[in-house]
């Protein structure tokens, strides 16, 4: 029988930025004992995944093997690493370990689906240790843009694994625990096989900014704002959003914070104590009787979403608040690649309002959250590892990560999403393929990203759908003439005439020349409507359609 | 009877980029005599268009007044000033004016229609000019990244207006014109009454570079390239394509151009002149004898587009090329903003495949053919209008613009997609405002945006399509079962069962219960169906969908 072995498997985050999910093993093979780290959510689009509600990462070979799961961790409360609890929690039946702010997150998204509280462990961080099954972990403290972001310190038969989750080296993160070298090398000095780390940022050659240089400059523009403030950030930036609130304060501004998700941050925050302290705030009902120079809101959408604050005060007044012309708008955050075009939307929509949009192209208002280039050398020079693993990121992001780690004299290895690497030995090997890609969740349903339910919407979105009726009498003959309807197509097409008509038309002729062959068989019958109407189509306006045929027999 | 006026009107570009269409009248109010300044199109996007092919300018108002229309003048060959040339010939019945390069580009969009050369006059640039109603028009030579981008110096009996086209202030763009400070300001010197123009790099605050910036750092790259080198840019970018195939000749390499694009401009550009020498091309099935670090393609695609040659070779084999391990590929271009995703796309692509990607964030790889902040300054200098007329931007551009020559002590005025102004008296000031947006070409035909058609296509997208058949016999009762078809949507939901079984039994139960009232009123009864499935529908998947109801009644 074979030995015992170490895997790593990423489901969600390798290979993609977005819904992390990465599973360590230990044992003898296809008979490891498992935990999950993370379990996060990825965000639709029109492009690729329209009307979905979230992406999740398909976590089919962990239901599968739910019963050799002993813990799930999440090592921050972002989306694309605790997103997909609430969601996935009956499916795998194990318990939640997080510590304290990444906890309450955890279980607001829990209590959706109506699970209690104890279905998440509260964590302490290093030196205390969990065991979970053959592993004991650790919650490492590091800094990053959420409070109480934890890298795992993973003890294991076969060594020590250091799992970052995500992370920057700032030593003034304002709000959470700094970066602190020497913890990090007192935890690594012993030997560390496997450093498994973020990639975010592998492409960002210039060291990292600290969340503490952000706030001369907002601090300088609240000030000399005219009229009123509104700035805009990552809800989960408690940091930021502390920085902002700070500055409204000093400049004598009452502040106010809008969007749900923003408010929910700082509540979380403030019940479990990792913030203690944050300027008073109103409601936007009391923000209505304040003079606009002496107001500031904070609100959420800083990546366009049409639906949060910022794109609905762009779009006019929310919550009894307008904008107007002289007002300071300002993005202290970046733009997701993806988000570009609902960003620029609502500033479009402020200059058309007469709004000064400022954003961190003009100033310093916005540090990243990740580690850049020489902040990943640092800390491979701090840990020392015996194998580097890049995760969290795309492709070129981790194989960039993976050329840099092997630059330094170590081994790095490539695994992409489904790469099952056994780290046992002295040099990681590739041990498995998994399938695995992506689940949606569409309404209150989840489904497979390649089972065709999505590409059918694609295909209608692009092509229109044409519905075609026809009914036979019980001798197998027409009963009346076929029956067009038209969603997603114009009315009129080349020759003038209705679109459907033409359509009608061209399916009555060909039911009068069909024989008993085709009338008599369904599928026969379908695809020739199906190729009239394309045909046709395709003539007077120049597109393919969907078509949906019904054919109804009177028995 | 009220005096004669100078107007000028944007129907497309002055308010987004893309779809450039501005209009200058001179005449009685109401009786104007009319040139429009370029046609051009906008490109589509699944978020906002999908299935849709090219978005062009309303033209409804020009198209009102055809008879009053002497010329359409096109600035340059950038498919957002000349793309819609073809599909608006008719409507419009008026010439087409441009110099060479432009013209040989126009009446290849005009064949496509079957609408011979004649139809564009070919212009010598300025001091000729030419009498179009009662404007004297001559082409101003400009730097752009195209060759023989123009400005128009458009002479009324109200003054001189200077309409600059794309711009930028190049003095060495290696192909076409070089800024020339000299000429400009001696076709100002004797007063210009308003000077039109560019808007879109406003925010961007450093001088702009020439086009001869990039060879050097080009031509280093591929001399070190170690494998077979690939570059990407814009197809219009004949500069750009001759510095990369200069580049690639110097380092010994075989030149292939790949791209129906790239193809047609570099013949333009041989046919029309503008290029006097070119390196030697290989075709494709030759390139393939050629060992690889021998090679290199210049291929279009730099925006990331599915169907062009960068997306084709980053998937596997493009005309008989695959990219091997070690092989560069140079993206020579900017991401217009929303392409993100998709160039991402290909990075990843790429890097799976091996290939060291390099773009403009790693070295002089690329400029922008835009005039920045400092030189649109020079310009006003150098023009010294009475009024400036920001166009070629989104709103937050021309604001920006505005702000910028108002700073200047100039008359700025912003004027969007639909204003008209009256540019006779010492202020410019708005005259009327024309019900404009954007017209969808759609397969072959074309529509209005605002006409449901795309609605319907993104409703369906979202929320699925539900189709629902009842036949009801000649005494209004239902005969046999509802039926039920999905499209877009899960195959079963909450309950486990198929939901088109779902579907039926709720709507059957429906049908049971209706009275005479609602099963002779088709409104009623569709209106009742409907609801139905949507009710069940939320139950049972927690989406609405949409749906269509075919109600069929034996006569």
């Amino acid at each position: 029988m074979s030995a015992e072995r170490l895997i790593y498997l990423p489901l969600g985050g390798a290979g993609e930025i977005g819904m992390n999910c990465y599973v360590y093993g230990y044992g003898k093979p296809g008979k490891e004992r498992l935990i999950v780290v993370d379990m996060g959510v990825a965000f639709p689009d029109m492009d690729g995944s329209p009307g979905v509600d979230l992406i999740l990462p398909d976590i089919s070979w962990l239901i599968e093997n739910r019963n050799r799961i002993d813990a799930v961790i999440v090592t921050h409360a972002h989306e694309d690493h605790v997103g997909a609890v609430g969601h996935t929690f009956e499916q795998l039946g194990a318990r939640i370990y997080a510590r304290p702010f990444t906890a309450n997150i955890a279980r607001h998204k829990l209590a959706e689906y109506g699970i209690g509280p104890d279905s998440v462990k509260t964590c302490s961080p290093w030196p205390a240790t969990t065991q979970m099954g053959p592993f004991s972990v650790g919650f490492l403290p590091i800094s990053h843009s959420i409070p109480e972001s934890s890298g795992l310190v993973i003890d294991t038969p076969a060594g020590r694994v250091i799992h970052t989750g995500d992370f920057k080296l700032d030593e003034t993160p304002l709000v959470g625990e700094p970066w602190d070298p020497a913890l990090w090398a007192e935890v690594s000095k012993q030997g560390v096989k496997a450093l498994v780390v973020d990639s975010t940022n592998v492409f960002s050659r210039h060291a990292g900014r600290s969340e503490a240089t952000v706030g001369p400059a907002v601090t300088e523009l609240v000030a000399d704002a005219p009229n009123m403030v509104v700035a805009t950030t990552f809800a989960s930036n408690v940091a930021r959003v502390k920085t902002l609130a700070e500055a409204g304060d000093r400049a004598g501004r009452s502040i106010c914070l809008m969007g749900r998700a923003m408010r929910r941050m700082i509540e979380a925050s403030i019940e479990t104590g990792v913030l203690d302290s944050f300027p008073k705030v109103v409601s936007s009902e009391d923000a209505q009787g304040i003079p606009r120079e002496n107001l500031m809101l904070i609100v959420t959408g800083s990546q366009g979403e049409r639906r949060a604050a910022s794109a609905q005060l762009a779009r006019g007044k929310f919550h009894g608040i307008e904008l107007k012309e002289g007002d300071t708008f300002l993005f202290s955050s970046k733009t997701i690649p993806g988000n570009e075009k609902g960003v620029i939307r609502i500033i479009n929509q402020l200059s058309e309002q007469g709004v000064d949009v400022v954003d961190d192209s003009m100033g310093d208002y916005h540090v990243s959250g990740h580690a850049n280039r020489p902040d990943l050398e640092t800390l491979q020079d701090v840990v020392d590892p015996q194998i580097v693993v890049p995760m969290h990121g795309e492709h070129r992001h981790l194989r960039e990560h993976t050329k840099l780690s092997q630059a330094k004299g170590r081994q790095g290895i490539l695994s992409v999403n489904g790469m099952m690497i056994d780290l046992t030995g002295n040099e990681p090997k590739v041990a498995e393929y998994i399938e695995t890609g992506r689940t949606y969740l569409d309404g209150s349903v989840q489904i497979g990203a390649l089972d065709g339910i999505v590409r059918d919407r694609i295909r209608m979105a692009l092509n229109g759908h044409v519905l075609v009726t026809v009914i036979l009498d019980e001798d197998d003959d027409p009963l009346g003439e076929p029956w067009c309807e038209i969603k997603g197509l114009t009315e009129t097409g080349k020759s003038n005439a209705p679109l459907v008509d033409v359509l009608e038309e061209d399916l009555a002729q060909f039911l009068g020349r069909a024989g008993a062959k085709t009338l008599t068989d369904d599928d026969k019958l379908e695809d020739g409507l199906r190729r009239i109407v394309r045909q046709a189509c395709l003539n007077e306006i120049g597109k393919k359609p969907e078509v949906t045929v019904v054919v109804s027999r009177l028995a």
